[in-house]
C-alpha cells in the first residue's frame, strides 16, 4: 500500500505546507475562520491550548515578580501620537471607534450615530496608555520596579489573515515594566526572553534561537527588541516572543518620572514583552505531520484518551465501567503542575473512526480497552508519535504514565531540534546565500535551505538583496560570540553574525 | 474617643453611601477611573478578585459540561439587526468601527482612513456571532446540546460610568447553549441560575433570591430572563447574574437548525447566561464597612497577611526568617479548591500603617510576629471581621485556621443576610409602598425602606407610580408559591408577586 494514501491530511507537507497547515487546523478542529473580517473563532480544542499557555506562563510571570492587572480596550488617538515612531509603526493597522451609537436613519436602516470628538483606537498594543497609569502611579524610587501583567486581545488589521499566525484580533499577554535604572530595565528584558524561551522549549518543545533583532526589525519605538525564533517545519523562522528594552523613549514621552534617593527627578526605564496565540500556530507547525496534530504533553489539553472497545450493552456497561475506573486513577497523577487530564470516549462510534480522530487531534496517548484487556488486566497503548501500538500490563501502563509522556515530550523537542541543526548552514559567500533561499522547484515553492547563520553589517542597503529573496535577518543569536569576519552583503568586516532566513 | 474620627474611609456608608464605594475602591487599591471615557483599570488586588471569580466560576462551568471558545471582539452591523428587539436594546450604547487606519492629513495630523463597507460593533454581548457559529456547526439532533462558554471583555457605551457597576468596557463570561427541546433549553437556563446562585452565596458570601424578570426587565430578545438579585448596604438591589431562555427567537434569526430523529428540520432552542466584574461591585458593597473593604476569604487574593515585628537589623532577619517558616506551613494547607494564598509584608514600613493598610484591603487575617511571640511560639491574629486582634499559639493558630477562615465566610452570609431580611416587608397597602421608597430625609437620599415584596399584574401602566419612586420589579421569586391576593398598583386579583426596590 502507498504510504501517500494513507495520511489523514491532504495535502501533505511536502505537496503544499500553506494548505496543510489549515487542514491540520480543521481536521484537529482547533479554529474557523469567521464571518467578521480577520478574525478567528477559537474553537474549545484550541482554546485548550490557550489555556494550558496562560496557566503555565502566568506562573512564570508571577514567580518572576509580576502581578496581573487590566487596562482599557479603547486608546485616544492622542495618547498612541506621544511616541511618533511607535504610532508610525501602528497607523496601517488601527481599528478606530468613530461612534458610540446606532441610530436610524431617513432610509430605515441603522447608522453610525453620536460622533466621537475624538476617535479611539482598539488597542494594537498598551504601552501608551499603560504608561499614562505608570505616570500616575510612580512618583519616587520606592515606587520602582513596577511590573504588571495583562492578559487581553489586542487588533491589528490584517489584509492577508491566517488563523494564529496573523489575525485582525488576536489574544496575548503583555508585560510592562518601569526601573529606576537602565542595568534593571536590560536585566529585565534579558529575564523575560529567558522566560519566554523557557515556555517554548520545555512546555512546547520548540527549540528557540535567543537573540537581539536588528535596527530594521525592532519594535516600533524600542532602543532594542530580543526575540526568540524557531524553525517550521517548512524551514522558515517563526518569532515567537519579544521582549523590547524601551529606554526613556516611552517614559519621557509619557513623562513617567520618579524622585531618586536624592530627590533628583529621574525619567524611569521601561520594557514591554509578549506572547500571543501566534504562539499556537507555531506550535502546530513545528510538530504535526501528515496525519495532523502533534501535541507535547505538557501542552496538551488531554495528554490521554481511553477508548472502550465493545460489541453489545453489556460488554459496554463492563468495559466502560472498568475504563472509569482507569481514568479515576490516571487523573490522581501529577503531571507538570497538575494531575493528569484523562478524556475517555465511550460513544458508540466506530473503533477507526475513534482512533483516526484523536490522531488528527494530536492526543499524545490513545489507550483502548476491550473484554479480552479486562481478563487479561492489560490495555492496548499507542502513542501519537509512533505508528505501532502495543499491548501492556495496566500496572505497569500506570507505573509508567508520566516517563512515557516525558519520553514523547522530549521525542518532540529532539527531532525539531535535529531538523533546525540539519537545515542550519554558516554561509560566507553571496551566491551561496543565494542559492540557499532559492526554491528548490516551482512545484514546491515553500522548500529552500532554511537558517542561514553570516557575518553581516546592519546597513540599510543590505536590504536589496534580502527583499529579492524575502529573506530577513531573523535576529543576532545572543551566543554567538564575536568573532572577526566580513559581512557577505558589502564585504565590510565585523564580528556580528545573524541568522537570516525567511518567515512568517 | 468619638467612634467617627476613627474610621479609616470618609465619608462613612451613612454620610454618603455613592462616595463612601468610590473611596473604599481606592483605600484598597482595586481599580481607577481611566483617561479613556467610561473605561476602569483594574489594579492587581481586584484583578485578583476577578481572577478567583473566573477561576472557581470556570470550574462549575465545566463540571456542567460546557466547553470554553472564544469569537471575534467584532460584530457586523449586519449581524446585529437580525434579531429587531436585540438590536433595539443595544443601539443607543454601540462603539461602533468604522475605519481600519490611521493616515496623515493634510493639517499634518492623522486622521481615520480606509473606510469599511459595513461598519462593526464591539460586542455587546455575543448572541449574534456565536448564533452565526452555531448555525453552521449544528446540522444534527446528534450535535445538540452544544454548550459553550467564553471568557472576554464587552463595551456598552456608558454615560454614566461608576467603576466595577457600569463601565463601558467591562470582562464578563457568557454561556451560550443550543438544545433540541424547550424543555431541555429551560433547564440549562435553570441549571445556570443555581450555579451563579451558589457562587454568589457559597463564595462571595452573598445571599441572592433566585427570580424571574418581569417583561419591561428581560434581556432584549429573550423569552424569559432569570436572574439573581442581592440587597447592598444602601438597600438597594443589584443583579448579579442572568440567565436567558431565548426560545427559538435567537435560532430562527439566525437559522440554527437541525434534524431530528425523524430527518425532519427544526429550529434549536437556545439561552444564554452572563456574569461580570460588576460583581466585584456587588462584593464590595454587601460587605464593606467604614474601615474599607471587607473579604470572605474564599474570594481574597490572599486570606492571611504576616507581618513581621522588628526594632532592629538582627531582629528583622530572625523574626522574617521565623515569617517565611510560618508562611511555607499555611501554604501547604488546602483551602476552597486549592492551598491557602499567604502574604509576607516584611517591608520597613510603622507598623500601624502596615495594619491599616490590610484592613483597608480587606484581608480576612492579619498576623503579627515579634520576637516575643517567637520566645512565646505565639502569633497575634486579627480578624477583619473583629475589632479585637488576639494572641494564640502558633499550633493553634495552623490547626485551625481553615475554621477560622469558615467562621469569616459563615459569619459575613449570615450578616448579609439579617441585613436584607430586615429590610425586606411584604406590602400590600399602595401608601405604605410609596412612604417605603420615599428616603427617610434629604441628608441621605439613599436610605429608604429595601425591598418590598408585594402581589402585582404586570402591566405597562404599572410603570407610572414606579417611574417617580425609582423602583422597578426586581423579580418573581422561584420560590414564591402562588397565592391570591391583589395587584398592589391596580387592585387586580392575582396570585404572583415580585420584588420591588431601587437599584444598581
Amino acid at each position: 500500500m502507498n504510504k501517500k494514501t494513507k495520511t489523514a491530511i491532504s495535502p501533505t507537507r511536502e505537496e503544499n505546507y500553506p494548505e496543510w497547515y489549515q487542514q491540520v487546523i480543521k481536521a484537529a478542529d482547533l479554529a474557523e475562520i469567521s464571518p467578521v473580517r480577520g478574525c478567528m473563532v477559537i474553537k474549545p480544542w484550541g482554546w485548550g491550548l490557550w489555556e494550558n499557555t496562560q496557566r503555565v506562563l502566568d506562573k512564570m510571570f508571577k514567580d518572576t515578580g509580576h502581578e496581573n492587572a487590566y487596562f482599557p480596550l479603547f486608546i485616544p488617538k492622542s495618547f498612541l501620537e506621544k511616541e511618533a515612531e511607535h504610532v508610525d509603526g501602528f497607523a496601517k493597522e488601527c481599528a478606530v471607534v468613530t461612534h458610540h451609537r446606532l441610530e436610524q436613519g431617513p432610509d430605515g436602516k441603522l447608522h453610525p450615530a453620536g460622533p466621537l470628538d475624538e476617535p479611539l483606537i482598539v488597542r494594537p498594543t498598551s504601552e501608551t496608555i499603560i504608561g499614562a497609569m505608570f505616570a500616575k502611579w510612580i512618583q519616587s524610587y520606592r515606587d520602582l520596579p513596577l511590573k504588571i501583567n495583562q492578559w487581553c486581545n489586542v487588533v491589528r488589521w490584517e489584509m492577508r489573515p491566517r488563523i494564529f499566525l496573523r489575525t485582525a484580533e488576536f489574544l496575548w499577554q503583555e508585560g510592562h515594566t518601569a526601573h529606576a535604572t537602565a542595568e534593571e530595565a536590560w536585566e529585565e528584558t534579558r529575564m523575560m526572553l529567558d522566560v519566554y524561551a523557557d515556555f517554548a522549549e520545555n512546555t512546547m518543545a520548540i527549540p528557540v534561537i535567543k537573540g537581539e533583532k536588528s535596527a530594521g526589525e525592532r519594535f516600533p519605538g524600542a532602543d532594542a527588541t530580543l526575540t526568540i525564533e524557531a524553525m517550521m517545519q517548512d524551514r522558515k523562522a517563526l518569532q515567537a516572543g519579544t521582549s523590547h528594552f524601551l529606554g526613556q523613549n516611552f517614559s519621557r514621552a509619557q513623562e513617567i518620572k520618579f524622585q531618586d534617593q536624592n530627590s533628583t527627578e529621574c525619567f524611569a526605564y521601561t520594557t514591554s514583552w509578549g506572547m500571543s496565540t501566534r504562539m499556537i500556530g507555531a506550535l502546530i507547525m513545528a510538530h504535526s505531520d501528515d496525519d495532523g496534530l502533534v501535541l507535547p504533553p505538557r501542552i496538551a489539553p488531554k495528554q490521554i484518551v481511553i477508548m472502550p472497545i465493545f460489541r453489545n450493552d453489556e460488554e459496554r456497561s463492563q468495559v466502560v465501567a472498568h475504563c472509569e475506573q482507569l481514568k479515576r486513577e490516571l487523573e490522581q497523577i501529577p503531571y507538570y503542575g497538575r494531575m493528569l487530564e484523562v478524556l475517555l470516549d465511550a460513544r458508540d462510534v466506530r473503533g477507526g473512526e475513534k482512533k483516526w480522530m484523536y490522531i488528527k487531534r494530536g492526543v499524545p496517548i490513545r489507550v483502548e480497552i476491550g473484554p479480552r484487556d479486562i481478563e487479561n488486566d492489560s490495555v492496548f497503548v499507542g502513542r501519537r508519535d509512533q505508528e505501532k501500538s502495543a499491548g501492556m500490563s495496566r500496572t505497569e501502563f500506570i507505573g509508567q504514565i508520566t516517563s512515557i509522556l516525558d519520553d514523547i515530550q522530549n521525542g518532540l523537542f529532539t527531532r525539531a531540534l535535529a531538523f533546525r541543526e540539519e537545515h542550519t548552514r554558516v554561509i560566507t559567500d553571496l551566491d551561496e546565500f543565494k542559492a540557499y533561499f532559492t526554491p528548490r522547484n516551482e512545484e514546491q515553492p515553500e522548500i529552500h535551505g532554511g537558517f542561514a547563520h553570516c557575518h553581516f553589517v546592519d546597513e540599510p542597503e543590505i536590504q536589496n538583496v534580502l527583499k529579492d529573496l524575502k529573506v530577513t535577518p531573523r535576529c543576532i543569536p545572543l551566543a554567538d560570540e564575536p568573532f572577526d569576519g566580513a559581512c557577505i552583503f558589502t564585504g565590510k568586516k565585523t564580528v556580528t553574525r545573524a541568522i537570516f532566513a525567511k518567515s512568517y
